[in-house]
């Protein structure tokens, strides 16, 4: 059991959309990520996420009853994504975020492409 | 589906070892707290804990072979304190804390006494 440092961890990597995994918990994950750019949109059937920011600003669109809608999250801020709700992450400049979500889920959700992590790195 | 801001729900409340809900994923809740002084010793039968430091010092004494060792976590660093394992959140001075952990959690696990919060609040 060792406590883990957020800014020493996001040190030991610096690719994007590369989730690594910091910690398990129940049948969740922690996992840290940098995001730059924009992502894909995609959804998660049965998995609700949680987005907490580190540095930088991640915008988040959201679908909700058909409509577009853009959510800004700060440092400091989390969102959680419930499952089903399309999504798509987007930053305009590097953001870090901590992850938690079950063990099961894809980063790309209900898709599989070339962005698609299949096999997660624990650092 | 709003973004939740934490500087702001811990303006909320002043009160200490009363964690409260500010968000839900899969089965678990995120919560709040302030830590002052010293807790009880005690254990989670089956639900692992995640302590993430918002501000101030977290002192953790855990129970490991039955040798007790303490574990001191700042700002941007998080504890999982596996199921099972004997703990005691300490703070000289007070403490602000995320924390992830199952539904079914209570704050003082195999233990019911004055201090345990048996109806958590939403902020």
């Amino acid at each position: 059991m060792e406590k883990v440092n957020l800014a020493e961890k996001f040190s030991r990597f610096r690719d994007c959309w590369q989730p690594k995994i910091v910690g398990e918990l129940n049948d969740s994950y922690v996992k840290l990520a940098r995001l730059s750019g924009e992502f894909i949109w995609h959804k998660h059937e049965a998995e609700d996420e949680l987005f907490l920011v580190m540095k930088g600003t991640l915008r988040m669109k959201v679908l909700e009853d058909g409509r577009e809608r853009e959510i800004r999250i700060d440092p400091g801020e989390f969102l959680i994504v419930p499952r089903g709700v399309e999504h798509l992450p987007m930053a305009s400049e590097e953001v870090q975020v901590m992850l938690l979500e079950p063990k099961s889920t894809v980063n790309t959700g209900d898709l599989r492409n070339e962005r698609t992590v299949e096999k997660l790195e624990w650092i």
